[in-house]
């Protein structure tokens, strides 16, 4: 069999155990051929790729990143490909083909599959909010970093008297900001899902000062909104050259508790770090998984779905349920918590 | 309410995550008094316990062993509590009991609730082996513990040609010596599931050797077992007072190595360092909602049953069903990876 | 002998190293009897003290903040204080008064001491900035925290085609950057010592870039400074409320590179999550040493000295000496690399 | 310039540092040639070397181990050598040889450079006991790694009373012994520079145990020996084949303390866990400087001569003194803590 794979869409701590998993199954137990396309589907379409053995794979299961690269496709000309597509995997003799990314890869590889093309996805993000799986990997790395950022902020503003304002990824999903909210014991955590009001903040923020714990950490999603009214600050700040910059809710959110409490509030964007570096054990685990149950799919000709993980199992999924509903924090799992505003 | 809470058998990262979060939900949240015992049943039985409050359950989220003391007790002693219980229940003024514990403590909650007592357990064990729950807390620590170990001796392993062979935890069930080895890439992962050849391990490292790889990690749990007639090897050492020592597999295992390869083979017992020390973030969320789901169940009454983690849901289940049948790795676990002997 | 201990100034991996081994040396070895202040000479003033045994400092090693609190003084309350200082100490019945802190402490310190006073300083400081001493602790954990940032976000701009600007910490000095920006190889390293030319940096990224290098770290101290001219962005944003805020040299250098480039460059603000948590083994280790020469040299009567790390020795230095010259990097450290700009 | 590098002996993080910052300094700056020998003085001998250009070094400057491979070579194959070095040098056109090892591999180049050849070393020693260097890098990795492992066995420890013999590198040296026990707060330290009597140690957890103190962590360096007399422990364990086994003091310990104290005393073996994988960021600043600063003497013709920490600074000493005297642990910096024995 001869299998193409790339990686498309943001970066994501596992994404190399996937593309090693695939290679140790296929080559080395199957006897089939990988090839990888580079940056994407920009490499597919454009026929960039290479071979890759056991050798090539060595030492990447705990690297960071993307030994293939990945760059964001124009749907245009994606389009444009899925009507000339069997050519092009003709062309380039693929049996299959094994895209790992996020909702538009994954949109892009159903594309593919209802063109008539034997396509098997893997998904990836680290919002985990796919429906379709119980949890993607990067996710528990993400989790992991945001939660040691605010062990450490949390004896800081302890020491210090501070309000810290730590924003996480999550742009549709709070499942970062639960979870890592959770673990570190964050005293507010504000998800997508739930608009919070600012003012329950500040006399969250109040009451903890009364009672002489004087500091708080609220950890809040990229994503989660002020309930409308809540909080005048809106905007971004200007900007030299005009530009509207800092408009993330962590930093609007610091400037506003600032405002009204007349304390400092200091916000702190985690960004890429939470998307970079070594992956946990978990995270190599199930990307590993991934990646042999894809090769698995392959070979029994299950096209047109994707790995996903069930209760402990992997399972295959069709692609059409991936990328309908969003997986969102469910409203029992806000309730788990008193935290969560 | 008044809610009584014991930690009982090996120390486990995560049990304090519970402590702390039985107290928040229960004291913060619901108004119900908590008194803690000391050291596992002994503490209940000798009625020294101490109250629970907020502030005694400050900072403690993120640290390992468990506030309370633990310790075993013999089940004789247990046994004669039982028919006395409800006195016991009764002195002490306890509407429930929240024994936190691996299989010995479950089975001794599963007496008391016989005896017609309420109690609510949260099952505990860092081997993940209890059948009734997807995943126990403190097993993703562990499995996190021993990645990293193999993770540095790769390198020393690569650099000087060396077989290394690693014993994780696992007595009964292959968990972690089955994650921690596929995250970290070992060459080997023998589980207590299935008994491997010696045979076998022999050839994959002269094959590895012959390929110019010139080094292996052979990943091994401490209950994992040699098919029969398959390892002379089969005691501990004598030390110099004439018991026998070093008897665990790893040790056996690595001795044996040696002999039949010729090459040096290093056994590395990572042994108490698995199960201490600061708890993964996904560690202290599942023991967090262990402890808030104990609590609801005990205002609802649900009484000999135990938290347990079902696909991302926390449910409870009978306390009988979480004893009887132990967890071990699955056929299609193991054929996930051929690093499977 | 009855010694008084304060913490004062910003937070510092390594205090309760210090208070610690203070407590241990003073009390264990020497039969001292030791009292903390709390919150740094607010409560030597105000008499606000508790007595420290070995037990109330158990378990601290390894813990961020300090369980001292801290705070800072105005100068006027203390020159005041500086007058009436022998009554305050003879009030109090202190034999020798150890303040912990950075160069204001040290200030006080001395101030106190010429006041003829019995004082032994422990310096501290997260940017390494006082010349009496090698180094200074919590700097090491600094470096670290900032150099497993950039190792992260270094795997997430080379897949994804980025420029990062890291801000690390260092107001006067650019130790951290330096050695962080060394530790993480980063490509490009702005310290106060010396001014950077914006347009140098423009072309070490377009030049990485034409060498399919498509990404770069640049990794900046919050003090460093564009030569004059060599940047005209030079204010921060204006916020919804008018006040000027995000005016730190890593957001305005993004925007200026993003301006010039023509590509995406992102600020990553580390800020507080540098002195904040578990310090790593080095810090612990100087700590604990600075604590426990403090205490001999009150024995001996060493006062208006302060303790030093000179070479692998602790030896102590006036604490005029102190105070008076910043430690910057010399010319000969930044010749060591050229990432420095 | 034409430069050949190899790195001799065992395993120590930071290596690659040093391999990168000289092809980086010699390459990149300097327009030199470097040549890298694989498997230490073998490869020079043998003639086997690769071409180090930058995209050869690419990325491992956080990775253990060392891409160049390493080897013990006999004295006698190298004392022969030396007779015909001028030779080899010639056949290789090299201007200078820069080894990268410990004692015996700077014994070596000392050997070479009697024979007049130009040699400039770099020391390595996860011990830290080359003398004429205040530090040298893999240290702080190793000491990180034994003190978190102590930090998780703590907790362990605590809540189930035990007593923890933890054995850690250092042969002849107790450095790591010293200040790994040190930062993780070891209730008692043994080095090989002092002999500890048993007794001692016996009596120390008795009196823990009688103040309800029911744990103990004793931090042994693996060359550290009791007293005279002092422990009739004294030879392994006979192992099924005949052989002696476990005759590390760490195991003897162990079983001598449980022995007499009638309690369990588990030991642990850290061993190579401590000289694998990614250097701190204090290691690979000291390793790249190394590696800078032995560029620049091979330009000043400075030969004979190996790097060396000496304060802050990096300096040239003679090959000479860096191996006749070991750097082993002084009288008074085991006096500044009571745990060493």
């Amino acid at each position: 069999m001869r299998i193409g794979v790339l990686t498309a869409g943001g970066d994501c701590p596992g994404l190399n155990a996937v593309i090693r998993s695939i290679v140790h199954r296929a080559v080395a137990d199957r006897g089939d051929e990988v090839i990888g396309f580079e940056d994407g589907f920009k490499g597919l379409l454009d026929g960039r790729y290479r071979p890759l053995d056991i050798n090539s794979v060595s030492g990447i299961l705990a690297r960071g990143g993307t030994i293939l690269g990945s760059a964001r496709l124009e749907r245009a000309r994606l389009a444009d490909a899925c009507e000339n597509s069997e050519e092009l995997f003709g062309s380039l003799g693929l049996d299959v083909l094994i895209p790992i990314g996020g909702e538009g890869t994954l949109t892009a590889a159903r594309m593919l599959a209802d063109a008539g093309l034997p396509v098997v996805g893997v998904p990836k993000t680290i919002d985990n909010d796919i429906s379709a799986t119980d949890r993607t990997f990067g996710f528990d790395t993400a989790v992991g970093v945001a939660t040691e950022a605010m062990d450490r902020l949390k004896t800081t503003a302890e020491s210090h008297q501070r309000v810290m304002v730590v924003e996480v990824m999550g742009r549709h999903a709070g499942w970062i900001a639960l979870e890592a909210g959770m673990a570190a014991g964050a005293h507010a955590i504000c998800v997508p899902e739930r608009n919070f009001e600012v003012d329950d903040l500040v006399k969250m923020v109040e009451e903890r000062f009364a009672r002489n714990k004087r500091f708080a950490i609220v950890c809040v999603a990229e994503g989660a909104h002020p309930a409308e009214g809540s909080m005048p600050y809106q905007k971004g700040a200007i900007d030299q050259y005009g530009h509207e910059r800092f408009a993330g809710i962590g930093n609007r959110l610091a400037i506003e508790l600032e405002h009204r409490l007349g304390k400092e509030a200091k916000p702190v964007i985690l960004g890429h770090v939470q998307r970079g570096g070594t992956p946990t054990a978990y995270d190599r685990v199930l990307a590993t998984r991934f990646g042999w149950h894809a090769v698995e799919a392959a070979h029994r000709g299950d096209f047109g779905q994707m790995t996903a993980l069930r209760g402990t199992d992997i399972t295959m999924v069709p692609l059409a349920d991936a990328v309908t509903v969003l997986k969102t924090v469910p409203q029992d799992r806000m309730d788990e918590t008193e935290a969560v505003f």
